[in-house]
């Protein structure tokens, strides 16, 4: 700084990074108090780890370098450990049941929100750092730790402001999709990148139809721009037991387990997840959730790859119009499953983990769209300063309105203009400016203009409907809490 | 994963950082939600800025060479900028300012809270990683404005549950200081070594007392362990006019107005800190924060070199045992200033600012260490799990427990021991165990068992106080609801 010569920083956001104001931070936070307030209920502890981890913990080394992934934000210790930001809270999360694997409650149940970071490019919509809110269940191997989850999950959207019939959460299994797999010939371990292929395939169904999904499964798929990609090469007779299994969703979870336990013939990985699909049904049954909440659906598969059993999605069933003003299912806003295979990287042995992770900022965009936000954003009442010798007297006023529970504010910016007071007034939204100048002073009494009936009035040509609530009011000083108290309820 | 030869990673959390679990994650939550809702009484506005800033930004590049200072945990994107953890709030509030200068309502008054990122040293209780929670008002010239976040201050700390009496909040202004420093001859370029070791003696006057700070104004102090400091070589009629401003502070905060008047003598600069002092003596005398919680104390300085008018700094005045069991004050828990250059740098012209940063651990520290947490930290009610083909029985009765607003969950880890459920139910910390084996499912009643009077009779060999009550009972299963909640109410 003492160089004058240094040329003067740029004031931006760096890219792909952004900024949250007033009323996005108070939703946000509104947001998550209700969905942490039903984890609690269901007995889950809050847990917060470090935004930063070592890079070998993240296991995001590159393979044979020693120099980490690409898509973590990561700098080396002089001399020490690599370092990452975290990218999502799971893989903190499994760190921990590692590292304090004796001291923890067995199982332990735990929700943790924040934010995470992705090294990648960044586009419309689409930062580098955004939260996730996640609620996970470690070392219960049963699946009434998913059936949990998933009505957890149910509960928590409910609470959030999304109702029920607009949302519905869909239930797969890993190993039914594995089962097929075998029946289909393609369970070696040579057959690895088939596998992902058909993965991949069936996690778009949503998008491309059967008959997209089906392209993929064979020799590929040209898209609408003329783009293609290259496909699995199963036979008409693979391609046929897969497509079988995404079409397998019945009118009842029963319906669509006995069709499952079809598909996965004699399979045993494939039983054992039909017969847990089973069992969550019930369990979920047993407790009221039917189909309204949560399906059964085999169309679910969540891309990653550590997913060994149960998978779950929330999908958002109402319309919204894109970007370019079509109607648009809005989609997942949350997905998770179980993955017992985390913790083992740690400690070598396998330890049962099951949990969901919400995409807040999805969620939040889609009570948005709703309308079903609900915060309060009314900005403060504004004490004008008329005469900048009677400062003390402005703070009284604001300091009696907040001593009654009313937000409030003396105007801090050069008071010679009004005007711009009045203006400053307008960009807070405040409800109620209160002007006291010499002569009020020397009356005892306090002028309160009623802002949000002044902003009705000038859009409204006919006074008829407000005559009988004026837009300004002069009281006694002693009246001014209770005076703004009646406006702010009229109001 | 899939080369057996990779080495397990360790789970550890990185050096210098470190988890929060349950109640900490909880406890700090409360605390923080009690003094944002302060803020936002006061009128402020929450802003979250991303945790990552560019370095230029941050201006944390060294002179002279394009590499960041070591304080920060900073990185090199290809081929494009430095980005780096932020390490306090107040630096990403001046991009803020600058950046959205033109629609930022002005002042803007904004709260902020979350981590801060230090790359330095870590040492017992020092954490790489750490809370702040600050209130800045940008571009309100009158002090007013500084008069305004003290108070806000005293009313955060009781908010957060500080007693008063039990903190003190301390003004003072730099300018004094500055106008005293003329006084002394100690105002030119060429002062700049001795004006540091000045302040940062005088920033130790709690801890070194005077002599101590006489010693560092003069020719140096060595310290019980022999190791020498050197001084800032003042002359003795230097160090006396410095001494004088130390030990400025009177009965009432008019009478240390007067008496700094009489120390700056004719220097402007210090006459304008002087009328400062006194106009936010006033203001906050006419709102009734007397000596009791604000104070004008020439005592404090405020280490950070960028504040260029009043500071203010609250401290807990009760005592607490250090690490060695002597007791000792608590300290310092928030502190603030003015500093009118921050949003300079990025844009040529100077705006005013004022803010506060409030130590969140320190703080935390304090409420626990006078047990005025006041979180609840109940565990939940545990249905145990006696017979596991009954699962969808226990999760209905956990589904009555929430939907009743009471906290519950079933056991999900391997039933088979049943002592374990009752060890896990302990480190839970849960009220109320519920038991349902064959002989009650088949008789339509639950057991109820009462942890904490258990734990009470327990460490208690005399019954004779808890006759009355049953540390186990048996009810009807459809009144398990009515039944657990009178147990949780007699607990």
């Amino acid at each position: 700084m003492s160089d004058a010569k240094i040329r003067r920083p740029r004031a931006e956001t760096p890219k792909g990074f952004r900024d949250y104001f007033g009323a996005e931070v108070a939703e946000r936070k509104a947001m998550l108090d209700k969905i942490t307030a039903v984890y609690h209920r269901y007995g889950f502890d809050p847990l917060e780890t470090s935004a930063v981890e070592t890079v070998e913990s993240l296991g995001k080394f590159l393979p044979d370098v020693d120099r980490p992934n690409e898509g973590v934000f990561a700098w080396q210790e002089e001399e020490a450990d690599w370092l990452a930001l975290r990218y999502d809270l799971t893989a903190p999360l499994a760190r921990v049941a590692a590292q304090y694997r004796n001291d923890l409650p067995s199982p332990y149940r735990r929700y943790a929100f924040g934010p995470v970071w992705r090294n990648e490019k960044p586009g419309p919509g689409r930062f580098r750092q955004f939260y996730q809110c996640d609620a996970d269940t470690v070392g219960a191997p049963s699946v009434a730790a998913d059936a949990e989850i998933c009505a957890m999950l149910a509960d928590a959207l409910e609470a959030a402001g999304i109702e029920r019939g607009d949302y519905v959460v869909k239930v797969n299994n890993r190993k039914v999709l594995n089962g097929v797999m075998e029946v289909a010939g393609l369970s070696g371990d040579d057959k690895e990148a088939e596998r992902g292929i058909v993965l991949r395939a069936i996690d778009k169904i949503d998008r491309l139809g059967a008959d997209g999904v089906r392209a993929l499964l064979g020799e590929g798929r040209k898209d609408a721009s003329g783009d293609f990609t290259k496909g699995a090469g199963l036979s008409d007779a693979q391609a046929e037991v897969v497509m079988g299994f995404t079409s397998a969703k019945r009118d009842t979870g029963q319906a669509t387990v006995a069709r499952l336990r079809e598909l996965v013939g004699t399979s045993a990985l494939g039983l054992e997840g039909v017969d847990e699909l089973e069992q969550i049904a019930a369990l979920l049954a047993a407790q009221g959730y039917g189909p309204d909440r949560i399906v059964i659906d085999p169309g679910v598969v969540r891309g990653l790859g550590y997913y060994t059993g149960p998978v779950y999605e929330a999908e958002l069933t109402f319309e919204i119009l894109d970007e370019k003003g079509r109607p648009r299912q809005f989609g997942s806003v949350a997905g998770g499953g179980r993955y017992d295979d985390l913790v083992k990287r740690f400690t070598g042995q396998s330890v049962p983990a099951t949990g969901v992770s919400i995409g807040v900022d999805r969620l939040l965009a889609a009570l948005r769209a709703k309308g079903r936000i609900g915060t309060d954003t009314t900005g403060p009442v504004i004490v004008t300063v008329m005469d900048r010798d009677r400062m003390a007297d402005y703070m009284g006023m604001v300091g009696d309105l907040r001593a009654a529970g009313i937000r409030a504010e003396v105007y801090l910016g050069n008071p010679k203009n009004f005007g711009n007071q009045l203006k400053y007034a307008d960009k807070r939204g405040s409800p109620v400016a209160i002007i006291q100048g010499g002569n009020e002073a020397a009356a005892g009494t306090v002028i309160l203009k009623d802002l949000i009936l002044g902003a009705q009035i000038a859009q409204n040509a006919t006074l008829e409907e407000w005559k009988d609530r004026p837009a300004q009011v002069e009281v006694p000083r002693a009246e001014l809490v209770a005076a703004v108290r009646r406006m702010l309820d009229a109001g």
